[in-house]
């Protein structure tokens, strides 16, 4: 059970209950009364508890699991122990997703202005906000309603934020229009300057960035994670974008819907994304780029050209991924190959090439 | 037109004076009086409005552009569209920068401490600073006239700073001596140990770290970004820098003049860099290295060693640039290339080498 | 001598209780009583003062090295200038660092609550602590004695934290359970949910994070560090462990003791390090493997797989180091190899494929 000093649980719900919650399938047999308590990992969860299985690295810890029931696909129902009730769906992980989201619904915030909070005489709060302590609300700022600013975050002169919105502690934002439901993540910073200057015989000019950011619906911004306002256009983050900790977003990139940027992937100014467009972590993008919809970007990749929707890509510089691996394959043996004598005398190695 | 909730313009101005205030040569016919009232981006801008072109990769927004002028190398005048005004640069993007900045003047600091900041008896403030509420200056800080702490920022015991210095939210500074004009954004951390520590057989032990961070004038720290304080010599940032979001500058690292370090770059401690070293996003740098004068690195890569002034280099490692497109040649055609039948009955690849 | 602005010196003392403090042994003929001021570098210490060689790099320093004393693997003795006085130690850098120590000790923390603090009724602040003006303290949290949290820093409901912490400016921590000495370095992000949700036809679906961070005893947390909570298993950092500056870690990692993170690494939900590790900057792991203890990860590297205990990797994907070094001098060699003319008419490089 999550640690009740952090987390407040609903429940319980029967199985019937949750099948439904979750788009799910009950397992022939399973008794649609039977109560289930909480949500638990495979390896600790005991009867009364649900859990899932998405990930075939998990199948033994399935099998020796003691949850009372667990969400699946039908696939791998023959692994399933005895007596465990079984919840069968096409997507378990989004099944289970809603099932925790029913053990565990986002608390309603308690509206009310911390006394150390500063709010300017012209920003605009809607009904059913929460400003926690030493939270900033610049002059003309207008924030929808039930937004819940964390504590020593700060809202920038003119911010505009939509409803249900959450700043985590000590992020700042400014120059920027966020919509509904964004959730910025603690330390997050919004809307400063982008990397912009002139370099000339007298050293770099800063050139006035006055773009603003633009960010849809249902984005997260991740924690430490850096968003640099347009420089002239703006910079847009499309709806319900998924962006995690320390990623960098230069000046000017467009993204497109449901986009998902791992952790401290940077995207160079200029570069635009299509919709759900998928970075791994650490991959860093060249500026003024197109990058076609539905792409997949593995992690730690370097890309350098624009990429067609759809195309799946890997590496430094980035390729197609069957040719990445090839590339991978090749320098793996290259790394195993003993040099071997030759006949003229030098050393060969198994690639060819002479061995100095 | 930039947002007017988040800029303030000036101007307008004439031809004639932007040409002036760019040191940029009018296109034969131009009339010198013609007004112009703002700045915006080639695929916006009306025909009151002055853009740039500086990157052929808009050749064609600039044909169809409908500025009413355009800063440009005069190599390109033929692509432009009818009755666009021209202005003449070699250096098109400094010569717009200049502009811009005439019609977006730095705003002046409003003095005054905020009544929720905490500035410490024994820290000086010159004239004409704004101090941003929660902000946080420590005893014995000084800091120069028209600087601006902003919210919730933290200025350390006995930091001093010079005048017309910007600090964003958030940011913190200890152990520093700064310059004048320096802009330390958001989210940056200024002055904490480096990571130094001694390994024995009981773990881990913490060795004191006794330098300082030297930061020159007209310095940039990008938001979220990282410099540790000296071990025992100072962390010396030289005059012009400018360093990009989530950048980590490790302890002792010595940086000439006028360096440009992009975002998400890690140099490791004790490295030296020359003047108007260029470092790529992502790019890290071992430590103890010397690194030469106007010396360029592309981003993503790994640099293991020295680099003499004046090279470009790219890869993990660092190679010359030129070697460097070799390599990537190879590895892409390694990539691309099929499996091909073996006269022994095997198969072997293009490379030469066994498919196992 | 460090910048008494930041730094109080304790001392001093002689060669005879240095060696004591070191642990290490002194030269023969060196005088036990003469006295010693201060640490300093090499290149700048004087007569009076105490400095260390642990890099070979630094034989030429050390040589010209004007310092009173010098601590150093006996090995390295006859480079010494003459009239210094030489501690010898196998371990010269921990020997120096625990001098360092006696000459810098940690000061004391004053005990006192800031008047623009908040701690909330219920918050429970063992004897003397230190809390900074703007630092925020949650319903229910509890701080050990003498623990500094520092100015803007927030620490969220329920967290619970050892004796003598120390929680930098900005830092915030949440869903946490920390042990004893920790040092959170400022703008660190710790306890905020993992990067968890499940994606389907309606967009990306949050999953609610239910773990927490369970940090040990003695651990470092660098600045602008970002440590997510467990999403149903806890997020661990075992005792002793060194975390780096913009260091990723992500939902359900479990790390053992003593492992030393460089800056920039992430680590991907649910991978599991064994005790010191250490993995070098800008190193990425993916998710859910398993890292056996004593395994050394070079800087750069990509790891898509488990690695067993004692191993040194390196590369992308990683290999074992000696692998790398092949690959890396292959790779260079291509670099350089000038394309050659072909007996076919063609032309063929030195590794035997076409150059087209």
């Amino acid at each position: 059970m999550a640690d009740p000093r952090f987390f407040a649980a609903a429940g319980p719900f029967t199985l019937g209950q949750l099948a439904e919650i979750a788009g799910a399938s009950l397992s022939a047999g399973a008794d649609v009364d039977r109560v289930i308590h909480d949500v638990a990992p495979l390896d600790t969860a005991a009867d009364g508890q649900i859990s899932f299985l998405d990930n075939r690295r998990y199948l033994d810890s399935f099998s020796a699991s003691l949850a009372g029931a667990c969400v699946l696909a039908k696939a791998h129902a023959d692994r399933a122990p005895a007596g465990m009730a079984l919840l069968f769906s096409e997507a378990p992980y989004l099944a289970f997703a809603k099932i925790a989201r029913a053990f565990y619904p986002t608390p309603a915030v308690s509206a009310g202005i911390a006394a150390t909070a500063t709010v300017a005489a012209s920003a605009k709060l809607a009904p059913g906000c929460r400003i926690d302590p030493g939270a900033v609300i610049g002059p003309g700022a207008q924030i929808g309603a039930r937004c819940h600013i964390g504590p020593n975050a700060v809202i920038g002169d003119g911010v505009t934020m939509g409803e249900d919105c959450v700043v985590g502690a000590g992020a700042s934002i400014s120059h920027s229009l966020i919509g509904a439901r964004a959730y910025i993540y603690a330390g997050a910073r919004i809307g400063q300057d982008g990397f912009g200057f002139a370099s000339g015989p007298n050293g770099h000019l800063r050139i006035p960035q006055l773009g603003r950011v633009i960010i849809g619906n249902d984005v997260e911004i991740g924690a430490n994670s850096t968003i640099d306002r347009g420089a002239g256009p703006d910079t847009v983050i499309g709806d319900g974008c998924m962006i995690d900790n320390l990623v960098q977003i230069g000046h000017n990139v467009q993204m497109g819907r449901g986009c998902v940027i791992v952790s401290q992937v940077g995207i160079s100014g200029s570069t635009k994304l299509g919709d759900y467009v998928v970075i791994g972590g650490q991959t860093g993008l060249a500026g003024h780029l197109n990058i076609g919809s539905g792409v997949r970007i593995a992690a730690k990749s370097g890309v350098h050209s624009n990429i067609p929707a759809g195309l799946e890509m890997a590496g430094i510089p980035a390729v197609p991924v069957r040719e990445w691996r090839r590339q991978i394959a090749r320098m793996v043996r290259m790394g195993k190959a003993k040099p071997a004598p030759d006949a003229l005398g030098g050393r060969i190695d198994a690639a060819g090439d002479k061995v100095e």
